[in-house]
C-alpha cells in the first residue's frame, strides 16, 4: 500500500512558482543517477537534460551520481559502432550533464536524498547493469542495486524511465512497471524485447503511451518509456516530466 | 527593417498542438550547429537540448550539423581541467547530442533549412572561433562564417544563446545581442568579460534576464542568455523556450 493512496488523484491547483517557492527553504533533495553522457554508451542526454529541468521547476535539488568505474565500451555516435581500444569512465563522462557537479554513486545513501531518479539511455543497460548483453540473465552494478534496496527499504520514491525500469524489474521480485509498448503497427516502438525479458524476470508489465506513467504502489516505483518510443523531443520531455512530478508527489506523501 | 515588424508583438492565442498540426505538412526546418557535447569543451548540452526540444514543439525539424574538426581540448568535467594527450572530433562528440543523426557545417547551406540555431556552451568560444583564447581578436571558423553570412544574406532568422553570439558580433559589424547582465550585485552573472569584448568588436550589447531576448531586426538576430546566468535548469529552458519561438516568428513573416 502507498503511504498516501491520494497521490494518483491528486489535482494540482498551484502554479509552479508557488509551488518552487514553497520548497525554497527546505528544498527535497532528488539524487539523479548517471550513466555515461550519450545514448549509444551512456545516460540518454535529453532524458537527463528533462530529468534535471523538471526538478528544478518543482522546485527539487537534483544531486548527480554515477558509479567511478569504466564504461562498457565507447560509441561513435556518428557510425553507431564502438571505437576498439577507446576507454572513458562513467562518472567523468556524466560530470558533463552534470555540469561538474557529481559524486561517485559509492557515496549515495538513502539518507541523503527524497527520491532517486533513474534517466535511460544504452548506458543503463551497459554500465549500470549488463541486460545489452545477458537479457533477463542480467546483473546489476552492485553500489546501483544497493542503493535501489536502500531507498526502498526507506519508502522514498523511485523514478525510472526508458530501458532503466529494468533495473528495478530485476531488483525487485514481481515489480510493475512499463518499458513502452510491443507494438503500434507503425514501428514506433523497436523495444519489444526489454518488455519479454521484463516479463520472463518476473514483473508486471503495463502498456503505456509515451506521456504516461506506471506507479508501482508496493514498490513505490514510477516509470515511463521516453526513448523506448521513437518520439519527438518535446514528446520525451512531457512523458519525463509527468514522471518526476508523479515522483515529487509521492515525496509529499 | 524587419521584413515582418510585427513579430515582436504577436500575440500568440494558438496552442501548442494547434500551431505545431499547421506544419505537419510542410515542417520548417531549423538547423542547429553544435560544437561538442558538454559546456567546457563543446555545447552545452543543456542548451542543445533545450533547443531541440523547443524546435519540435513548435512544429520545427531540427537539422543538427557540426565542424568535423578536433576540438580546441578535452576537458575532464570532474576536474574542470584538459586532460593532456586526449583527442576528440566536434563532429563525432556533437553526435551524442543529435541521436547520431547529424552532418557536417560543411554541408550546411541557407537553401536547406529555413533558420539556424547555435547553442552556447564553451565549444562556441573554443572550436567555433578561438574567442576563449584571444577575445576581442577572435577568428570564426570559416564554415561558420560561411554559415551565417549565407543565412544573413538570405534574410532568414539565426538564433543564437549564451556565449555564441559572440560568433555573430565577429562577423556582423554593429549587431545587436545580449550575453546577459555584467552584475546583479548576487554574483549571478560571471562573464562580464564578454559583454566587454562584444562592445569593443562593435556590438550594441543590451542587458537582459535569462528569461528575456534581444531581437536585432537588421541583422535578423535573436539571443539570450541561457548560461551566461548561473541560473536553474528550467529557467535556462524557458529562455531558451522563448529565443526558439521569435526565431519561428521570424520564418513566418
Amino acid at each position: 500500500m502507498l503511504r498516501c493512496l491520494s497521490v494518483t488523484t491528486i489535482k494540482c491547483s498551484r502554479g509552479t512558482l508557488t509551488y518552487a517557492a514553497s520548497y525554497s527553504s527546505n528544498a527535497p533533495k532528488v539524487a539523479v543517477v548517471l550513466s555515461g553522457s550519450g545514448v549509444y554508451d551512456g545516460s540518454e542526454l535529453h532524458e537527463a537534460s528533462s530529468v534535471l529541468i523538471h526538478l528544478t521547476r518543482e522546485g527539487a535539488v537534483p544531486e548527480c551520481y554515477a558509479p567511478n568505474i569504466s564504461q562498457m565500451h565507447v560509441v561513435n555516435h556518428c557510425k553507431g559502432a564502438p571505437e576498439e581500444g577507446e576507454s572513458r569512465n562513467v562518472l567523468v563522462e556524466s560530470a558533463r550533464i552534470a555540469r561538474g557537479k557529481i559524486q561517485p554513486l559509492s557515496e549515495l545513501t538513502a539518507s541523503k536524498a527524497h527520491a532517486v531518479v533513474f534517466p535511460g539511455g544504452f548506458g543503463a543497460a551497459k554500465n549500470l547493469s549488463d541486460f545489452a548483453v545477458n537479457g533477463a540473465e542480467m546483473k546489476v552494478d552492485k553500489d546501483v542495486e544497493r542503493v535501489l534496496k536502500e531507498f526502498h527499504a526507506a519508502r522514498k520514491p523511485i523514478g525510472l524511465c526508458c530501458i532503466a525500469p529494468i533495473l528495478a524489474v530485476k531488483v525487485f521480485p514481481n515489480s510493475k512497471v512499463t518499458l513502452g509498448k510491443k507494438d503500434d503497427g507503425k514501428g514506433k516502438w523497436p523495444h519489444a524485447g526489454a518488455i519479454d525479458a521484463a516479463v520472463t524476470m518476473g514483473a508486471s508489465h503495463i502498456e503505456k503511451n509515451v506521456n504516461e506513467v506506471v506507479i508501482d504502489e508496493k514498490n513505490f516505483l514510477v516509470t515511463t518509456p521516453a526513448f523506448m518510443y521513437e518520439g519527438q523531443f518535446h514528446e520525451i520531455y512531457e512523458g519525463i516530466g509527468n514522471m518526476v512530478k508523479k515522483v515529487m508527489e509521492l515525496i509529499r506523501c
